[in-house]
């Protein structure tokens, strides 16, 4: 029997696959499982995206342009404009979600056992992207103490070899919630300039900012325009993760072309999901203004019931929605696990993610989970209630 | 400034994509083009899916599962039990496309340097597919005497070496048109057996067969459980190509695994075309035999009328909708750009894929174009007329 590549046995399965079984075995008995473990907001689509579809006047689902089509792309281009970012239609290509954007980008610009910095944690699907393309991830730890900012930039630096080709960073960021101030983004800058590096900003989050936080994208800085992709994507912004449409952006021309390679392979996006997306985009301002206003609560309730159980630490997210959070246990797996296998309260229970899985060196985050407050304020409620008491049964 | 990968560099564009720029120069000029190059089918998507996504009740447009529905999978199983083929549910990953799981396929076989035995002419994003992994295609040279009949034996065990992992075919054929026979596949499965590679078929055209010709699928081998993955789609059969919906079929469940860990990193394929899809596989047989009949006539046409033009040579496609044409020049490439750029009938033009792009081995194929027969007759008609004027033009 012939065996599969090296490369597929050392991708990483999701940080939460190992519970899924568990989970469904939970149901199973009927217990109620309140996800906290996902990025799957309960937010309804704007009804105009959905509309479109229903309306569209199709005789056959016929391939689409490679690159997205002209009109979709220029009004990308105008969504940014409003947020003052100088984007033009030809800086974009229309990807099959904000992942494939990713992978392209990497495909686009590393070699095998090339290298990739990134702060951790990080989304645990970049290692499987990087594994995707045999490419080395090399990680800077930031820290629960500092609310994970941006290390220094001699942490940078001292990771930087001749294969480093780029540095990639997910702003605000899934998992910590964190959202990079100008002045470490200026830091980042620097560093692709002298090192002349690739920096892949991963900016799906970008509105999701809370209090006086401001989001500053890597496409503001001009003089960044020849090392700079942005990845971008619906899914969040307009709760369409089931379109399957993101896009890369980038000025340099060279990359844009090497990214079109990739997508001129695949073909073209799906269609019905770009009729939908372009119509989202001319969603009232007001939508996601709600979305923000409703986020916004969450997080704080979320934040501010976590602190009260005892033992228990929370970063405190500016952006994105969700948060890490330190238990007192020894393994966060083995309790996720447990919540699942062993505990319920009025039969339900909660499922969060082991934050292990976001780290890339080893031991790291062990006792930390991570918690998306994608649920309405009642059932995150109920879902903090259970971890504290679950808490206090599996300690007990 | 930094610079992209060098697998960006050496992926090769599409066959067409010079040509492209001459086209929209002539549809500028008020030109008619009558696309000769592309798969795109111009028959109707069923009403029944086009149908169930409008009148799909959406919320929220939700992430679907990684490797699709139980439901969407048990229906594609239960079609190829229709065609007598034991497939479960749990054999099949739904993809992004037959693109995706062609890519997932490879990624999942075999490492950067490993070797990918492919008969050419082969489908021309197969190479994009294979850089992307840096995989090296060894092709397998198929005749336009002998329309393209499966090399011998000796032909493949001459290109064997330790870094072989698999072969690749695309049955009925893409660019070719041509049908394996029986006899042809059980060498094929000798050799997979005896070498102990994996058989990867890609299937999309599976239903487009002529005449008397049957196609026999890899995954009628039972001793073959271990060695095949099959890549389909709903692109061709029900004319959905912008669905993107396809899937992956196989038994052996270490290389479904490692399929599904790509598919994870990326989520979910998109859930609007999955809607399409399921309800497609619902079409009325009648639909299909409908189709079928037209692309027979058109075949039958096109084949004819080509060998009534002289020095014109033909491959008569025993299934798929292409067909490859030997013309009486040097450059078949630059002919095509002449036929857009200084030539027209009555305002109209053709447009070819030229067929060295299909050929792995340079030098092959500079006289030969790849015509896909999805317009209506009696554009196929014009179309001919205009290709063969063109060509006593040229040749003047």
């Amino acid at each position: 029997m012939p065996s599969i590549s090296q490369k597929a046995r050392h991708m990483p399965s999701s940080p939460i696959r190992k519970l899924v079984p568990y989970a469904e075995a939970a149901k199973k008995k009927g217990v109620h499982v309140h996800h906290l473990n996902i990025g799957q907001p309960d937010i309804k689509t704007p009804k105009n995206a959905l509309i479109a579809v229903q309306q569209a006047s199709i005789d056959v689902l016929s391939y689409s342009r490679t690159e997205g089509s002209d009109a979709f792309r220029e009004k990308i281009a105008k969504y940014y404009q409003r947020l003052n970012l100088t984007v033009s239609a030809s800086d974009i290509v229309v990807t099959t979600g904000g992942s494939e954007a990713l992978s392209f980008a990497l495909g686009a610009l590393l070699d095998p056992d090339d290298e990739l910095i990134i702060p951790e944690p990080f989304y645990a699907n970049y290692s499987g992207f990087a594994e995707g393309h045999n490419v080395k991830i090399v990680p800077v730890t930031c820290t629960f103490e500092t609310q994970f900012a941006l290390p220094s930039v001699e942490e940078f630096e001292r990771r930087i070899t001749k294969r480093t080709k780029a540095i990639l960073i997910c702003n605000p960021s899934n998992p910590t919630g964190y959202v990079y101030r100008k002045d470490e983004l200026e830091q980042l800058a620097e560093i692709a300039l002298k090192h002349d590096l690739f920096l892949i900003s991963d900016e799906v989050y970008r509105e999701f900012v809370y209090d006086e936080t401001k989001h500053f994208s890597m496409l503001s800085f001009e003089a960044l325009n020849e090392h700079v992709v942005v990845i971008d994507s619906v899914s969040k912004r307009y709760s369409m993760c089931g379109a399957r449409i993101g896009f890369a952006v980038t000025k340099n021309s060279a990359l844009r072309g090497a990214i079109l390679k990739f997508a001129q392979a695949r073909l073209s996006p799906p269609t019905y999901a770009q009729i939908a997306s372009e119509a989202a985009l001319d969603t009232d301002e007001s939508y996601f203004a709600e979305v923000l206003k409703e986020y916004n609560a969450r997080r704080n309730f979320l934040v501010e019931a976590l602190r009260q159980i005892p033992g228990v630490e929370t970063a405190i997210p500016k952006g994105a929605f969700y948060c890490m959070v330190k238990l007192p246990v020894k393994s966060a797996e083995d309790f996720a696990q447990w919540l699942l296998e062993h505990f319920s309260l009025n039969n339900e229970t909660v499922m969060v993610a082991p934050a292990a899985g976001f780290y890339s060196t080893k031991g790291l985050g062990e006792d930390e989970v991570r918690i998306a407050y994608v649920l309405e304020i009642d059932a995150l409620k109920r879902a903090v209630h259970i971890l504290e008491k679950g808490l206090e049964a599996y300690l007990a």
